[in-house]
């Protein structure tokens, strides 16, 4: 027997899609931020999946139930703004213990709703089922997109600049930042980092209007750390990294202080950022600049991608070359 | 604080949806057996979604993986089955614990795909949770239907024939028999009953058959109990119905007997079916039952609709008008 936790999540998904038979009318399958389908010809459908685990994505004394839908909410756009499609519909699963509060339930899905309303989207069916252990919401979200326009992690070219919406890092350094300190300390305290975990903002909006500048040549959804997520796109495209602009955030610099880690390993190695890196065609640099200023939304440019595929490097504020960690978040080894 | 299992599931679903802000591009939203949406003018997209959980929905002891993988396709076919859509692309949600056997999930997953692949649709994504509590696999189906073609639950009109495929009431005997006598002694004694359970068939390629001559006027996936399944149909077409010719099932009435429970709970209040109720006209009779025949599908005339539309009659075996039972599953109150 192989126990998951054995071979690790990423190895675990390889194989499974390794034995799938092929699918008629798919785009994009599994792989990039969600998959890509061709209901008629002139149109594609993009569609993705989320679900948040108790105790494992979230705890109730952590986040209330509206700001939780809106985040689940916030995790499943992320992955279509990744594509530049346009969020259309979703559909809810629910797994609650049966003494689960009714107003609370009601609360969740207004979350849910809002945020998805935001976008353009709304919700069009679901499924209830009752749990005795630790409760499940799960998302599956369907957008469209106009033939041969949603981004993916391939296309990114030797020289194209990396851009990086919002700031990596923050989120998980809010998050572990409350789970040390408890709320609602840690929320006051850390306002900025907490807020970044528990209220993600969407990036839909911004993604379809640089999309329609034709300026992005690769996309990805930074949500499991942002070296995992950049070496995902350099894998996909066949190119490497060099990450030498990345801007010093004193917040997170406080946290990693408070929290006893590295600075390194709260902006690169964690998750839960719901925040977009691109791939972009130097000369566009201007208009996406101009585009991120008009939509509100802070974008960094951190560095360039490499013609060695295996070259994953970060410069420090010393100057001196280092190796991007290379590992991101596995929920089943817990690495 | 209101519990879920104070109001019990429907009226807790009633709440979510009165809630919820209208959403654009839905023909059919909550409510019916899955979401209708326009992507397009010229096309209908089709969407459900289904759960099972550890402890509730299987026990590893009842049914193998691949199997298990098979009936989660087939409860999301029915789905798609009651509305004649053509199913194509599904993706699929894993809550594992996180030493789950890899060879178990990739058994999961086939039976899942094979399942799909049978019908003509295939696995595009999906996504992986670690849980510590019971495991849940939850799958998001679409499929495509012409304009205006999608079966619905209201369109039933008084005087059309009621017809039911394969045996309502066998799967739920099959499953009590397994619980109380065990495995594989249940499989063995009383393989109809247990397989009806643990290997529903789908109706997909039947009900688009039958779909092509419009003798259909409504339908509905039978899974929560055939009695509460006609009268969601029943509620959602404002008509009553009579049963006046349940044909009798030898196997039910000896499992009911063997299990101390009336063949009536069995039959009419008891679920995971997968099957469906067909209000058809009239005239249409002999040539559904062509079709059925060339398909292979038992399909059995069971009564009819009428105007009365708080009425819900069944004729019993002495000639008795009785009460359906009203109540199907309700997860939450488990009644």
């Amino acid at each position: 027997m192989t126990r998951i936790q054995d071979v690790g999540e990423f190895e675990a998904i390889r194989r499974l899609l390794a034995a799938r038979p092929k699918v008629q009318g798919v785009v994009v399958g599994s792989g990039d931020d969600a998959a890509v389908l061709t209901p008629e010809p002139g149109m594609e459908l993009v569609v993705t999946t989320d679900t948040f685990v108790e105790g494992r994505h979230w705890r109730s004394e952590w986040i209330g139930a509206h700001a939780l839908g809106a985040r689940l909410s916030a995790a499943n756009l992320s992955d279509l703004a990744a594509m530049a499609a346009r969020p259309q519909w979703a559909v809810v699963s629910y797994g609650m213990r049966r003494d689960h509060d009714l107003e609370d339930l009601l609360a969740f899905d207004a979350g849910l709703s809002l945020a998805l309303v935001a976008d353009g989207a709304g919700l069009v069916g679901g499924n209830f089922a009752a749990v005795d252990g630790p409760e499940w919401f799960g998302l599956t979200l369907f957008g469209a997109c106009a033939p041969d326009r949603a981004w993916r992690r391939s296309g990114a070219r030797a020289s194209d600049a990396i851009a990086v919406t919002g700031s990596p890092g923050r989120a998980a350094a809010g998050l572990q930042l409350a789970q040390r300190f408890g709320l609602p300390d840690a929320a006051a305290w850390w306002a900025p980092l907490f807020e970044a975990w528990a209220a993600p903002r969407s990036r839909v909006g911004f993604a379809r209007s640089i999309a329609a500048i034709d300026a992005v040549r690769a996309a990805i959804d930074v949500s499991d750390g942002f070296a995992a997520d950049l070496g995902h796109l350099c894998d996909a495209s066949a190119v490497g990294a060099e990450i030498d602009a990345w801007p010093p955030d004193p917040l997170i610099e406080r946290a990693a202080d408070e929290l006893g880690v590295s600075i390194e390993a709260l902006r690169f190695g964690a998750g839960d950022d719901y925040e977009l890196a691109l791939a972009v065609a130097p000369p566009a640099r201007a208009r996406c600049e101009s585009i991120a200023r008009d939509a509100n939304v802070p974008l960094t440019w951190v560095g360039h991608f490499t013609a060695n595929p295996s070259e994953r490097t970060w410069i420090d504020s010393e100057g001196a070359r280092r190796s991007l960690p290379r590992s991101g978040w596995d929920h089943f080894t817990q690495r």
